[in-house]
């Protein structure tokens, strides 16, 4: 599954910007690193996010294009350091930076890249300087927050819906609202544009977050590219496994019928099936679904939805991916 | 040794705004981490700069704390994640984050300080974010390439004393640069004293890293806290086993008394004997005078160097120290 071709030029121009964004001077075991990085596959949803948030509010691609790429950068430098506490060895099927290199190779890449995003961002239009670093750091606490509460969940032996809601937020959602934030500013957005554009990036990520702990429960296994029920077989703490809890728990007949602890399901698809009969891959999908649709509203009073729209593109590739 | 009683009521306002950086909304796993970290003793001597620069050029205090809180939690991030690289157990006599938690809080408690670090800068005086947040991102970057070259040194059979002194100057001096830069800026600095500043701090920052590896050679056992020839045991490459090398270089009866290697020499008292008698801490202590000296005489050109010049209290203190 392919973005439209209206987003091949600026995939282009964000993809260049990247590139030069790797200074030649830097001492070749930084450069290398971070250059293997950013030649793995990868759809640039978030940079596109910020130019075509530019786009719509009538700017120019050329004064989003600088925190863009910051945005890629930075959500590269997330991925990086992620790898290395979750210990993932593979990342869209290639090995993660502190596996191909090691962990100070990692640590030291991640850091670099919250610098060389900085200094991206700083080539944005001086009048908006202000206004985007103060974005961007707040996005840095943000992200090491969630990061922070994702980690304490893995040793809590229970997560409520709403803290788990709380991390997705800061984890992944932020990101997509910052993305969206700064291409509105950098693109000439007055405040209730912002604002709008703000609040879609935001509900579009929790979407997108819920969607995807989904996916790793039925998603066509020959198209992830990857085994399902990961999440499953490490007892992750996942939307999919609270809401299962959940369901159980206002429910005495379901609670004699189905163990409350997940690792006591005797296989995934014994799981998944638990899944659909009781009815959380609907209520799962319903809300993912929530959420998109609540961004697409937020999206329509800055733009109408249609072809035009880039934003409008890139909210049903996402809602409608199987993988 | 003590740093002169003028720099108590600053140490205490920096401490204060150190402590009230950690926001009580942070997540717990991040913020006892963090806690842990600013509790160790330290002498604050990269914020005293700040704040000092600015009374130099005759700054207020508040308007510089904000860059020298910014400052201090750079630092920190810098030291939390080179004792992950490096593997260290003990800072300042204390564990180490990575060793007291684990790698992952260690990587992700860094990461947030870059973050608490940049919220305090955007707190200096608004017609000097441009110009603090440029200096910040570069210090970034630059901090990372020093730590990239001094890895690179590791793996590497020979390296020069230039390209040595191109890695301290990124890895140490650029903070003392940016300390002194970015203080001297919020105080309201012109454009010469900003340059002879940062001249000054960068100097400062060589001096003291040079003397900071002589004394792991020379210093008072007792008062360093820590065992002498750390460095000699894990033969690492410092300028003081540089300097014997090129000394012993380009001098053949040397070269027939001494071995090339280091790790040739029978015990580390032998290879003390040696530096002592073939001139290379009498060397090496002219060096790092030389760019005390030099730091002196620009900061000067700012501030007579009296008992009001708070800078100048700092280069004594650091000049004199024996450990």
């Amino acid at each position: 599954m392919d973005l439209p071709e209206q987003f091949k030029q600026p995939i282009e121009s964000i993809e260049h910007r990247l590139y030069s964004s790797v200074a030649s001077e830097l001492p070749s075991s930084l450069r290398e690193p971070i250059l293997y990085f950013l030649q793995l596959p990868g759809k640039k949803i978030r940079p596109l996010m910020t130019a075509s948030a530019a786009q719509a509010v009538g700017g120019k691609l050329e004064d989003a294009l600088p925190a863009a790429t910051a945005v890629e950068l930075f959500h590269d430098f997330t991925l990086i350091h992620d790898d290395i506490m979750d210990q993932d060895e593979l990342r869209r099927g290639y090995q993660t930076m502190h596996v191909k290199y090691d962990d100070g190779t990692a640590i030291l890449v991640g850091d670099a890249l919250i610098g060389l995003a900085l200094q991206q961002l700083m080539h944005s239009p001086p009048q908006y300087l202000d206004s985007v670093v103060k974005i961007f750091t707040e996005a840095l606490v943000k992200v090491c927050e969630g990061q922070a509460l994702d980690k304490e969940f893995e040793s809590r032996s229970s997560v409520s819906l709403d803290e788990y809601m709380e991390m997705i937020g800061k984890k992944t959602a932020w990101l997509f609202k910052v993305a969206c934030s700064l291409g509105a500013i950098c693109g000439g957005a007055n405040q209730e544009q912002i604002e709008l554009l703000a609040h879609y990036g935001y509900s579009l990520g929790l979407g997108f977050q819920i969607q995807d702990d989904l996916l790793d429960f039925i998603a066509d296994e020959s198209k992830l590219g990857k085994k399902l029920g990961s999440d499953f077989r490490m007892d992750k703490k996942t939307y999919i496994t609270l809401k299962y809890q959940e369901i159980l728990q206002s429910n005495s007949d379901l609670q004699k019928k189905y163990p409350s602890e997940i690792n006591r399901f005797s296989s995934f698809p014994v799981f998944q099936q638990a899944l659909q009969k009781i009815g959380v891959v609907d209520q799962v999908k319903a809300i993912a679904n929530q959420h998109m649709v609540a961004a697409t509203a937020a999206l329509e009073r800055v733009l109408p939805l249609d072809e035009n729209n880039q934003l409008y593109s890139i909210t049903r590739f996402l809602q409608e991916r199987q993988y």
